[in-house]
């Protein structure tokens, strides 16, 4: 039975919106900006979007225009009022009203504020300038905007049954890799996949998967919007924007090699329980553990984002028995470039020595690795960064070189403050 | 959007019928049909389904009550006014007003006769008797309900995302079947795999991702519903049915000697062209050709469905050689347990040397294989034949010993009579 309604609405569409909600938007991109707006409203901060992938030419496979209607259509949208109630009511991380009011009156009258875009060299510039709360949430909806844009440029000469067949392919890719995480025992994992998702509707078909084939293992997605609609836990904690941006506004060496700890007291002030994750990386991992105050080790755990994972955790678990602090309560969560082969190995490496969580990223929400001529849509890796502060341009140095960014003599200073030495470059896969 | 009213639609099923037309059948059987209606229309025909898989005990699969629902179901359908208009005013093999009106008449007024339904040993009993044109419209409609019960009894305690992942993984299959297909030249292929789907909704899907895939060189389909809702030719000749009741009828040896060819007569004066083919194996392929009439060999080709496929194509070729015939424009339908790499091996073997022609079946329309714990979606062999006519018991000896039928005593005096020697016994895989 046809539904005619249905149809001749979608006659009607103009665009097809890849974001359709302002919480379409990873759950720990609004914690920081909650903590941006209570710490550091005022920052004027940019956001810009870069391609580390640069053999893919974005200005030539998406339209210009479409870019700019989709990147228009999330300047229209506003909290809505099922979303607000979701936000004020629900319970995160066991704790209720997670949000203040101050913030939430902020969030509720919020319009994402202008983008500037221009093509150069086959690229998008696309950058974000304003006040950091404000801007820091167009991250996610660019980069889930450019990334289905791609997917879309890809499959529009495709026939109805090469589709069917390339999603039966995906679909069972993904269950395939559902099944054998089913045989880790005490698995916990979660989705991180909406930023460099296939599609939104594809992340939502993967969440439901996980939640199908792994039950109490699937610990929940980033993406509140998801999180809403499948009614099930909004995952995430903090991320590198915010050393990045503290170190950039820290004036003189003293300072900055403070800053990373400073943005930590501002989220021990704020947090406890499970938001309480260290994310060690930004200026290398060893130095920040090995300089970090006491009452760091006291923490929930860490995030392993960067580097050799299995290196990362080991260096973890010792830095904690230096302190005092019994690993086997402690969480580490790695989240940097997973898939099943590796998932396995770190879960079978540190299972019973510390509670291990994974943060399943870009190969759980768009793995079409070999799946039409040319691999056109194998996943790439695009970021949307803070690039600069007050002015000032930040840097970020990673436990991976291939992850660095800043101007060069930028990162030398940092490398000398942070008493950065060697590192071993990693191929970054996504 | 929901469509309420298709869901309250859905909510009213009492059944999901399995067969919903009495053209959901094999077009040959329409063929067999009109002709048994005008030359033999008052033999009383017995039909009995044989399960020759015997470890799939099929009573303990399928509930009494739910096959029987599905029988009656099928004893309630009559011609639609659609259907009897198609068959009226279409096309068959160049040929319009292929049935007559007498039959078209009979055909509209028909409704199928009871059913003698037990269980014994784990299997079902079935057999219909009657007026062979009304009982022989039972075959088809038979398996294919029998066959989608087993599907839905294995299917039943699935989930939603397992049962969304066994079709994502099915429908990859064939259409990478359909992709190896794709390579080879003038490439003519049908859908036989009506009798031993998967269930209809499937084979349906099959058949749309023929038509995508192989564009011309997919020639059409056996089910005359698909082809109608579709579009697309209704494909087929004759089958065992034929020779077999003739033979049951036929009294002394000589008779029997001659009811193959007598069959075929009938045939001659009422068709030409492309349903000229010749079924040669019933009683043993080598002395039916070799005892053929010579207007035989003028015939348009032969279906090759049972023994060495190729060894029987070669010993075709030799024969029409023989009879002064060219064989590069004699027609070879390959037809028996037919899958990708014995497809591409016996088009590389024979194109060009004939027109070669393939009529795919059951692993086109229910390769299920592996795909279900225990292999419980794998297709097996059922078929339902008939077993005697007019009080005499039928024969079949095929090429094959595993596929031959009928009681012991009488086998051998066919044998004698066809002068049958040694066979090899080719594994039935479905």
């Amino acid at each position: 039975m046809v539904d005619i309604a249905t149809r001749v609405y979608n006659h009607k569409w103009k665009i097809d919106p890849i974001v359709r909600s302002l919480i379409d938007d990873d759950f720990y991109k609004l914690l920081m900006c909650q903590s941006v707006f209570r710490n550091r409203p005022d920052t004027t901060v940019t956001f810009s979007l870069i391609n580390r992938s640069e053999s893919i030419r974005l200005a030539e496979l998406i339209d210009e225009g479409e870019l700019r209607e989709q990147l228009d259509h999330v300047r229209g949208l506003s909290l809505t009022r099922g979303e607000s109630t979701w936000l004020r009511g629900n319970t995160f991380y066991g704790k209720r009203q997670m949000f203040r009011s101050d913030f939430m009156e902020f969030l509720e009258g919020l319009r994402l504020p202008p983008y500037q875009l221009e093509k150069r060299d086959g690229q998008y510039e696309l950058t974000f300038e304003g006040r950091w709360p404000e801007v820091m949430l167009w991250e996610i909806p660019a980069l889930a905007i450019l990334m289905e844009l791609r997917s879309r440029a890809v499959l529009k000469d495709m026939g109805r049954f090469e589709l069917q067949v390339l999603y039966a392919r995906a679909m069972t890719r993904v269950w395939e890799k559902i099944e054998a995480l089913r045989e880790l025992p005490d698995l916990l994992i979660a989705d991180f996949g909406t930023r460099r998702r296939h599609s939104f509707l594809w992340q939502d078909w993967c969440v439901q998967a996980m939640i199908e084939g792994l039950g109490q293992s699937f610990t929940g997605t980033s993406n509140c919007l998801i999180a809403m609609h499948r009614d099930i836990e909004a995952i995430g904690t903090n991320a590198h924007e915010l050393p990045m941006v503290y170190a950039a506004l820290a004036e003189g060496d003293e300072a900055l090699r403070r800053a990373p700890y400073d943005v930590l007291a501002d989220w021990h002030e704020e947090h406890d329980g499970n938001l309480r994750i260290i994310l060690p990386d930004t200026y290398g991992s060893s130095g920040f553990l090995e300089r970090a105050p006491d009452w760091l080790a006291g923490w929930t755990g860490i995030r392993i984002d960067s580097g050799d994972p299995a290196a990362g955790a080991e260096a973890a678990i010792q830095w904690w028995r230096e302190r005092g602090e019994d690993p086997r309560q402690k969480l580490v969560i790695f989240s940097d470039g997973l898939d099943v082969a590796r998932i396995i190995e770190l879960h079978r490496q540190f299972h019973g020595r510390v509670k291990v969580s994974f943060g399943w990223g870009t190969l759980l929400t768009n793995d079409f690795r070999g799946l039409v001529p040319g691999d056109g849509l194998a996943p790439f890796s695009l970021v949307c960064k803070a690039v600069a502060a007050n002015g000032q341009p930040t840097v970020k140095l990673s436990d991976n070189p291939a992850k660095a960014m800043g101007p060069a003599d930028e990162v030398e200073r940092y490398k000398r403050v942070f008493d950065v030495g060697e590192q071993v470059t990693e191929k970054v896969i996504v």
